[in-house]
């Protein structure tokens, strides 16, 4: 069993890819074969496990899950954080605050289109912490 | 490994804050690192991990949640278990079913800011059953 | 430890239970109790935890899905994989990639109406990969 902590600057509302990290975390550890679990230390960031092949995939996600989720809807009480505060909380909780992949012989067991991604949801630059299990 | 079960008592679409006994089935283990997976026996209460400071942020995700997926939607066909059934079931497969949070020295690591909620999606008093797993 | 792969033949934005080889795959372990992991190596194909008694609420979560996000939506410049991929990837987001179950003395801790499926999101015959991680 390995634990790590994985600190990612984010920016604007873009994605991460976390999959060079994640493999790193496995090289480090001792273990071969197993569970990898990341974790978002975070209720306005998420992860998102999609395809890594055409950018226009997570621009379309961008820009569906930001109509879904409108800035600066009426039905808001939580608005002392600014515009992005709220839909940010909703947007994490539609997706994943954790995932967890197989891993290999040393490789994640993701499908050839699949990436790991941080999916930040405030404006501005954010510091975000992830934790990352490795077990057997 | 350590696997507990946990009943909770919930009323009224409401969130219980789940960390006090998660942090209790992780001192009653021998574990003092590893995985901590929370699993709910459920298809109309789910898990949530999100903001615990200002509970208007739940309040704003219950409501937001509640126009997104709406009571006596003419689409639905399964009707016969009452108004807030079908949109449970929706609410449950746009949330979690399962989390996994790492611990280490005994402690969750969760956020500052996180806290983990079993989130009711049916009116009335309800017993929910809550399967939790800690592993290496 | 054990890792198992399944391959499933989809139709149609169906849903395939998986219960069943799940329950085989830890048959085939000499594991008695631990975590199942499921995880599925697409990202126009999800995994569902959800009622398994009355097939409407399938049906219904299906249509209700369908109608939310949209085929053939102005907003969707990646357009040249079919009318059904990008909101499969929408779809994909809003349900999991991974999902985590306990199991006891064999058999999974699922609730008394709960089943596992895969939820194809993609028209016409697809063959998906799934990976199952058991661990203690």
């Amino acid at each position: 069993m390995a634990i790590y902590q994985l600190s990612i600057s984010t920016a604007d509302q873009n994605f991460t890819c976390l999959d060079q990290k994640l493999q790193g975390c496995i090289e480090k550890s001792d273990l071969s074969s197993g569970l990898c679990t990341v974790f978002i230390r975070h209720t306005s960031a998420s992860l998102l496990i999609q395809e890594n092949a055409d950018p226009a995939v997570r621009r379309d996600l961008h820009h569906w899950f930001g109509r879904l989720v409108k800035e600066g809807d009426s039905l808001y009480t939580h608005t002392s954080e600014g515009l992005d505060d709220m839909p940010g909380h909703i947007k994490c909780a539609l997706t994943a605050t954790s995932v967890s992949i197989p891993f290999v012989e040393g490789r994640l067991c993701l499908g050839t289109w699949q990436s790991v991604y941080l999916w930040e949801h405030r404006y501005g630059r954010q510091q975000r912490q992830i934790v990352v299990h490795l077990g057997e």
